[in-house]
C-alpha cells in the first residue's frame, strides 16, 4: 500500500502556487485582486498543514462555476443594519472574496463600537476558517469565526449526515507568542483526513466515523459519515452554529436538505465573524501580557506520558508554516496533475516543481 | 452500595426552596432583590436537572463569604467604554448577581447597536451558565455564554489541573419549538457528575477523567481530574475562553494558578455574555419560522440503533424542569441537611418537603 508520504510527488513553492492559482481564477472571470485573494486563502491552508482545504479544491471551485452554482466575478453586496453588525451577502462569490469583506466589516464595526459582527449569506467553500480570523487578529483584535454548510456528520443519536462539521475558529493576539489560534471542526475527524487516510491506506482511529448505514467502522473506505466530537456537545454546537450562521441570513440549510426541494443538497455555506477590539477593553499590552504568561504557563507544565512538547492552538501549523514557506509546499500526484491540466486548458503558466 | 436514586431523601417545592435559598442569602446580607435572584439561578439549575450547579453549591458561597473571597452585598459597577460593549466588575458579589446585569448590558447594547458584550470580572460560582443565555432568550436576542474559572481540567499533552471545564452556552430562540439551549462544559464529564457517581457507587465511562498522577482510570474514587472533550479541541476552547473571559478583564486565572502568588488557587471566575438582537438581521418571526424547521428536521431523522428519540439542546432539560415544577426538587440526604442546618443556624425558616 502507499504511504503518505509516497503521495506527495512534488513540492511547489509557496509563490509560484500562489501564482498559478490566481491566473486560473483570472481565466474562469475572477477580478484579480479577488483571484489573489481566493490563492493567497487557498495557498495558506497548505502552508498551515490544512491540505484538505487548500488548493486541491480548485477542481470544485471550477466544477461549481459551471454549474453556476458558484460565481467567479460575483461582488458580496454589504448592508450594516446596525452600527455594530453587517450583512454580506456573496451572491455565491467564492468564499474567501466574501469571508475577507466580512473580516474587515467586522473589524470596521470593532473599531466604532468595541466588538462588530459581520453574516456572510450564501458563499462557497470558504476553505480554513483560521484565516479570515488570522486576518482580523492582524488589527491587532480577537476574533470568532464560525462557517456552516451542507450537511455531512452525524447528529447524536440519529442515523446518517445530519449536520454540517462546522468549524470554530478563535484567534487572540499575543504579544512576545505568536498568535494563538484555534481551527476546529465540530467532528472527531475532518473528511479531507479520512480522504488522506484512505490513500494511504491507513485506518482511522475508532470512533471517529460511521458508515452509510449507521456503523462504527475503521476501514476509511466505508467510512461515510464523521461522528461529532463529545457527541451531544459536537452536534450541538454544530446545530446552534447552523441557527446562528444560516438563521441570521435567512438562508437555512438543514432544512432545506433534509426536507429536500431543489436546492436541498446543493453545494452552499454561511458564515459569521466576530472582532473584539481588545483595546476598548484595556490597553492593549496589558492583554498580550497575560496572554503571553497564560501560554508560558501551560507549556511549562509536566507533559504527560507520551508527550514530548506541549503545544498551543496555531503552533502545529506555525510550525508547518515555516518549514513549508522554505521548502515548498508538497502536492500529491493527482492534485498537482489536476491543477497543471486546468492552467494548460486556460492558458495559465504552470510553475517549476522544486522537487518531489 | 447505594444507588442514585436512594440518595435522592426528600423532595422540596421549587417556590419553597428558593425561599429558604433567598431567605439564607438575605441572613447572611445580601440585599433582597439580589438574594432571590441567586435563590432563583441555583433553583433553576435543580429544576434542569443540572443538581451539580443548584442548591447544593449554597455552603461553598457561605464558606466564600466566610473568608471573604466572596462579598454577600457587593454591589457590581458597570462601565460602557463603547456602544457595544460593557465591563461589569463583581468585586465578589455572587456569580448571578454580576451575571445577571451582564445579560441585562448585553441586551441593552444589541438593542442599540445590533449585538452587545458584557465581560464579568471577578465573580464567585456563576452557576448554570444556561440560565444567563435563557435570560437574553427572553428579551428574543440568541445569546452566547463563557465562564472561566480556575483549573481543574487536563489540558491535552500536559499532566494534571491545567485549564478550567469552562462552560459554553448558546440560546437561539424558536417559534413554535421552545429555546435551543447548549449548555455544555469543555470536559466529557463535569466534576459534579463524577463527584454523583462515586455517591452513587457507580464507574465513570472510560476515557472521561484521570487520576491526580494522570492516569486513565473509571474509579470515581480515583479520579481527579476531567479530560478535555476531544482533547486538543477541549483544551484548546477551554484555553480561549479564559482568554477572552478573563484577558479581557484584565483579571487572568491560569498564569497565577500555575506560578503561584496569593490568589493562585483562590476561587474565582470571569465571564463573558454576548446578545444578538435577532430582529436587526431579519424580522424575527422569519428567523424563529427557520429554527422550527431546522429543529423538525433533526427530530424527523432516522434515529440511530438504541435510540428512542432524538434530542435537542435544551429538550432534556426542559422535562426535568416540567417534572420537577410539579414533583418537586429532590434533594439527597446531606444537600438537605446542609441547607437545614444553616438555615437553622440564620433563623430561616425550612419549608416542609413534599415527600421523599
Amino acid at each position: 500500500m502507499p504511504t503518505e508520504a509516497a503521495q506527495a510527488r512534488v513540492r511547489v513553492k509557496a509563490d509560484d502556487l500562489r501564482a498559478l492559482v490566481a491566473g486560473i481564477f483570472a481565466a474562469r472571470g475572477t477580478r484579480e485582486a479577488d483571484a489573489a485573494a481566493v490563492a493567497d486563502a487557498l495557498v495558506w491552508a497548505n502552508l498551515r498543514g490544512i491540505d484538505s482545504h487548500g488548493v486541491s479544491r480548485v477542481p470544485r471551485y471550477i466544477e461549481l462555476f459551471e454549474a453556476g452554482e458558484a460565481v467567479a466575478d460575483a461582488v458580496p453586496t454589504v448592508t450594516r443594519p446596525r452600527a455594530a453588525i453587517a450583512i454580506v451577502d456573496a451572491h455565491a462569490a467564492p468564499g474567501p472574496v466574501a469571508m475577507n469583506s466580512a473580516a474587515d466589516e467586522a473589524v470596521a464595526a470593532a473599531r466604532e463600537c468595541g466588538i462588530g459582527w459581520a453574516s456572510v449569506r450564501g458563499t462557497v467553500h470558504t476553505g480554513a476558517i483560521g484565516y479570515y480570523t488570522s486576518r482580523v487578529a492582524g488589527a491587532r483584535m480577537a476574533a470568532v469565526g464560525v462557517v456552516a454548510g451542507v450537511p455531512n456528520m452525524a447528529y447524536a443519536g440519529a442515523r446518517g449526515a445530519a449536520v454540517a462539521t462546522s468549524p470554530l475558529s478563535v484567534a487572540v493576539p499575543a504579544g512576545r507568542h505568536e498568535l494563538v489560534l484555534l481551527d476546529m471542526a465540530t467532528a472527531v475527524i475532518a473528511l479531507g483526513r479520512i480522504a488522506q487516510l484512505k490513500a494511504a491506506g491507513k485506518e482511522l482511529p475508532p470512533g471517529a466515523a460511521l458508515t452509510r448505514d449507521g456503523d462504527p467502522t475503521t476501514d476509511p473506505a466505508l467510512a461515510a459519515v464523521p461522528v461529532p466530537v463529545g457527541g451531544p456537545k459536537g452536534s450541538g454546537m454544530s446545530l446552534v452554529f447552523e441557527l446562528l450562521a444560516s438563521g441570521l441570513t435567512a438562508n437555512p440549510i438543514v432544512p432545506g436538505y433534509h426536507f429536500g426541494g431543489k436546492d436541498g443538497r446543493r453545494h452552499r455555506q454561511n458564515a459569521f465573524i466576530l472582532a473584539i477590539d481588545v483595546s476598548a477593553f484595556l490597553p492593549l499590552a496589558e492583554f498580550t501580557a497575560a496572554v503571553d504568561e497564560t501560554v508560558d504557563a501551560i507549556k511549562s507544565l509536566p507533559p504527560a506520558d507520551g508527550t514530548a512538547e506541549i503545544l498551543i492552538p496555531g503552533e502545529r501549523g506555525r510550525r508547518s508554516e515555516a518549514e513549508r514557506r522554505s521548502a515548498g509546499i508538497p502536492l500529491g500526484a493527482r492534485a498537482w496533475r489536476e491543477l497543471t491540466d486546468l492552467a494548460a486548458a486556460l492558458g495559465v503558466t504552470v510553475p517549476e516543481p522544486i522537487g518531489g
